[in-house]
């Protein structure tokens, strides 16, 4: 992808909104990673989705046609890779509610995979984006993780929009990259993990 | 996976083999890396193979089912994830020759996206299977990339059994874990990672 701006200037910040991309946050994260990897910044790819194949035809010399499949349930997460050394690995979720963003939507086996890459010293986070208010939030997997614990004792279902505001760091949305989600890694992330690195 | 022995000693090494077990080279790594998951020792999948979904029918409530697709060709190896806080990539590859590996089984876009890896501080390699010999070898990628771009000049197409005997590392095929790759990374690589990781 490749822009260029009649006065050699990006527009406003504030003109860009997904609306007039008409793009998921799917897309916005695989285009922000396309640009890391073209950069040389980072090495992120999003996992194909599981499909288990249950019949392929062979119409055509050397392209085996699938006809009958299924989506499988993922056991990990969307996305990983790899930056300044550290293996990141994290999901995107989405929300319409204004308040906050359900549970169910962030699966047990998904906190199970990112409380093992954390313990093993990976970078574990959710990428959130509240629909309503236009904003994208990085959530460390520490937080996601003391919410989760609470929620099996007080039954609470959600993880709060005072929470996001509180505990996790804005991403930024603008050009290129879309989502510039490691720069928040780069703040706040980092620098307690390479303190807390012993040299060896 | 659970395996009791009534004398509660393992067999043999000598007396395991493909054979018997009749799996895959592939599925022999999967099964390694889940006795790496379930002991805490690393975190490691196959990625899914990506699938083209051309159409979709919904005969049923809450199932979809894929009645079009094509197998595409994946943009980087088969396997990732981390171990004592490292980023692990690599990709599996198999041949009946007793004297080498055709070059042309290891695609371009994987020798790039090793590179890549390693580049960014990553653990990259091959686990390369001579069905000949029954031996496994851990292919660090710097090995390979250097037989790679001698075959650009003088065009070589394989890396000989030879190569592999002396600058490759043999993996062990034992029951549990069937293929301790790990055991390479520890004693070969990670030494050296650490020694030039600084302390910032």
């Amino acid at each position: 992808m490749n822009y260029n701006y009649p006065n050699g200037k990006k527009p406003q910040q504030k003109s860009i909104n997904r609306a007039n991309l008409g793009m998921t946050l799917e897309s916005d994260i695989e285009v922000t990673n396309q640009y890391y990897l073209e950069k040389g910044i980072a090495v992120i790819y999003k996992k194909p989705t599981p499909v288990q194949v249950v019949s392929v035809s062979y119409p055509a010399r050397n392209k085996a046609k699938i006809t009958e499949a299924y989506y499988k349930t993922p056991s990990t997460t969307d996305f990983n890779g790899i930056y300044r050394g550290f293996y990141i690995d994290f999901d995107a979720k989405e929300t319409k509610s204004k308040t906050s963003i359900p549970l169910k939507n962030i699966h047990e086996h998904q906190i199970e995979h990112l409380k093992r890459i954390t313990d093993a010293g990976g970078i574990g986070f959710l990428i959130v984006y509240f629909q309503a208010y236009g904003e994208y939030y990085y959530l460390p997997f520490d937080v996601l993780y003391d919410h989760y614990q609470d929620s099996l004792k007080d039954g609470r279902k959600s993880i709060a929009y005072d929470t996001f505001k509180q505990e996790a760091f804005l991403v930024k949305f603008g050009f290129n990259p879309r989502l510039d989600y490691l720069k928040v890694i780069d703040e706040y992330v980092i620098p307690g993990l390479l303190k807390a690195r012993a040299c060896r």
